[in-house]
């Protein structure tokens, strides 16, 4: 590692930023974080974003390691599966993995908070109110513009840009020559609907389970919070026949959210009038790269934001903070760290955005299609019987914290190319326990 | 169209904004034009990069329409084919297609000035020394930063960013939500290297051909002038074992060129001082989309920059130019027009950044190839056959002016998939004039 005692800029006191900053000042660092917004912990308004994520194991190894994994798991609730709500409320229940595997609906609010509290409890520094204007990669300065609006310029070791899916140190970098860059949307955007505890305080809907709603080109999901409510988010299209666009009236809102989620309409607080006060969010995957210019590095969503839908964004930027600190156990210079962990971790965030790209499918149409719900079934017993040999790409991805993305992603795809052979089985409804499992494990 | 005499503001004085000014201003609108730079028909130093471009078919036909081609291909040199010169300085020629069929070298600055002093005498007025600060697409508003360094706001009835690859009204785009972007740089970089005219002024290598290098994995090419000279470009990686970045010293640069390029090499004004006194320049390419927001509109490289191995990125453009032209026929509004253009003609552009991208392996490494010189035979032999039938790619991409570049690209994978399996045939190089040539072209 580059001698104790650095100063080190992180800009970004989100989820990715405070971790770091925990494992940097537990090596004995000098470490500074930089946030625009106000500090979560003070504000009465903009507690961050309200929703909860689904944390998992790549982001409880992490966590394990900072010694906040028993902490957070105390205030976390566990989801099995997927409970699949079709248009009549009729529900059916998909396991996640084999028993015991679960993931974690967590407040991120409350996650970033208990993190910044340790890193605060290691000497680490926050400035909130401070918004990065530029970085100098050659003398590695941050230009930050500070409360009073006044630009101040800090000469560091080292500054890593935790800023987010539009991140500052990343524009800087954009401009440099020969930064390959992209960013692209989805048609669909998401709007919060929220489901209120019962009058008991208590789950109006089955607490351990992430609900989805699928409904062929868009979905609703829910997941539980402590207090017996749901978050819900709804990903629907912005534009076209059935689009954030084509209702334009709380009469609109209430006819649709009524007739093509019932059940959970029911369950909702003033869901047309939610619906009608908030803009759609939009939601966007972001590859680049060099992520490193001399002594500067992105990571997190900086480096590659990717769409919520295999619930990794959190769990991926967790996983980058733990590699990179293995990388500073080497004795190399910061430039060589930094080139080392972007050139081994790239493939693997490609991976990740591009899995997450296609779960959106199997999230909002395949769940609802019995033939899938059969070859996830097929694919569980493959894994029963060889549980070496056969562990599907939704186990390696959520319940794995050592088979990289890229790997997950290259096994998955031959996994497909042999379930699609399985699945034109004559008659695979009835006969699929009678199938040679051994015979066609060995293909992979 | 939309009514006459509309305040249209113009981004960038290059080609393609020089060339579109034109167009409006036959319809009788009335064209700003804003370029950051000096006139470059008055600064004595800068009068803009000082190559030479390969004006096809697709341009011509947009320069004919404004009633300039006669003028401009009486400056233009043909070349009817490339000549390869292999480390021994041997030639091989082939012709790009067929008897009368070429591509002319023209200077950018030249064709720049002819398209300027065109606009001027129509009534377009333009501002040098402009510099757009950002666009408010709600109001169709420049912000403009001007010679005095003054900022100015002018409101228009229609904005267009033909500004180039880093355009500054696509960075206005940008920073909307939902645009989609991308820019990604090749690993090769370029540096120009001058062959002069001869004694007599006469021109020193074949004067009507485009001359090529090909080294595998880079190249050198040479573009005739009118003064006898020719401008000759080294595509060479930026980093690796040959690269850019290995060769540090004149001595070296010079052994390498007299090494590698010996014929061109022995023509040459101190090519090794050349080659150490200039940076590499990168090579990108730019996708985005929409290209529009309300009345604002992107055009040429702003909104589809490419890499120049198929020598379309000026032809794209000015192709560009036509078919909005065509749009303005329609009695439709201006974001409509817009709209509608975007739609039609991303395809198009994304089709042929592709094809650049790929014809640069062709160009530095499969040229100098005899199974794919052989391969080019057959394909011209089936075309002469079957003239309506068979158009090999680069006549549809370069002698074209009607066929799509996307139409294009999927014709000649078709293509590239009945050649890979004539050029299976046992002793091809012996037996090609034997094939059942209808059979084969049949299966297009």
């Amino acid at each position: 590692m580059p001698s104790a005692n650095q100063h080190i800029a992180i800009a970004g006191a989100g989820l990715v930023g405070s971790l770091l900053s925990i494992y940097l000042a537990k090596r004995g660092h000098n470490v500074s974080v930089f946030e625009r917004r106000p500090d979560m912990r003070q504000a009465t308004t903009d507690r961050g974003r309200s929703i909860n994520l689904a944390l998992s194991n790549r982001g409880l190894r992490a966590l394990e390691e900072v010694g906040l994994a028993e902490e957070l798991k105390k205030v976390a609730i566990p989801m099995h599966g997927r409970t699949m709500h079709d248009r009549q409320g009729q529900l059916t229940f998909q396991p996640y993995g084999k028993e015991g595997q679960y993931i974690n609906s967590v407040s991120r609010s409350n996650l970033n908070i208990v993190l910044m509290n340790k890193a605060e409890a290691l000497g680490v520094k926050f400035y909130f109110n401070h918004r990065i204007a530029s970085v100098d990669f050659e003398t590695t300065t941050l230009l930050l513009q500070n409360q009073e609006s006044k630009i101040e310029s800090h000469k560091f070791n080292a500054i890593i840009g935790a800023d987010g899916a539009f991140s500052a140190v990343r524009g800087s970098m954009q401009i440099t020559d020969r930064f390959d860059y992209e960013q692209n949307y989805i048609a669909h955007g998401y709007k919060e609907l929220h489901i209120p505890a019962g009058a008991t305080g208590n789950f109006q809907l089955e607490k351990n389970s992430l609900h989805i709603w699928p409904r062929e080109s868009f979905m609703l999901i829910a997941l539980p919070n402590p207090d017996g409510s749901f978050t819900g988010t709804l990903f629907f299209p912005f534009e076209g026949k059935q689009s954030f666009d084509s209702i334009t009236t709380k009469t609109e809102a209430e006819f649709f959210l009524k007739e093509i989620f019932p059940d959970a309409f029911a369950l909702m607080e003033n869901p047309a009038e939610s619906f009608m006060s908030s803009p759609a969010s939009s939601l966007v995957t972001v590859k680049c790269f060099p992520w490193t210019k001399n002594k500067t590095l992105l990571i997190g969503d900086a480096a590659h934001a990717i769409v919520p839908f295999y619930g990794q964004g959190m769990n991926a930027g967790f996983e980058d903070c733990r590699l990179l600190n293995e990388w500073l156990e080497k004795t190399m210079e910061w430039n060589e760290i930094f080139s080392e962990f972007q050139r081994q971790r790239k493939p693997d965030t490609d991976a990740i955005a591009d899995l997450a790209l296609h779960n959106f499918i199997e999230m909002r149409d395949l769940v609802g299609d019995s033939k899938f719900l059969l070859r996830k079934k097929i694919e569980a017993r493959f894994n029963q019987h060889f549980p070496e040999k056969w562990i599907p790409l939704y186990t390696m991805v959520t319940f794995s914290d050592d088979i990289r993305y890229s790997r997950a992603l290259a096994i998955g795809q031959k996994q497909k190319k042999i379930m699609d052979e399985v699945m034109q089985t004559p008659n695979i409804e009835t006969t699929w326990e009678q199938l040679d499992f051994e015979a066609i494990v060995s293909k992979l």
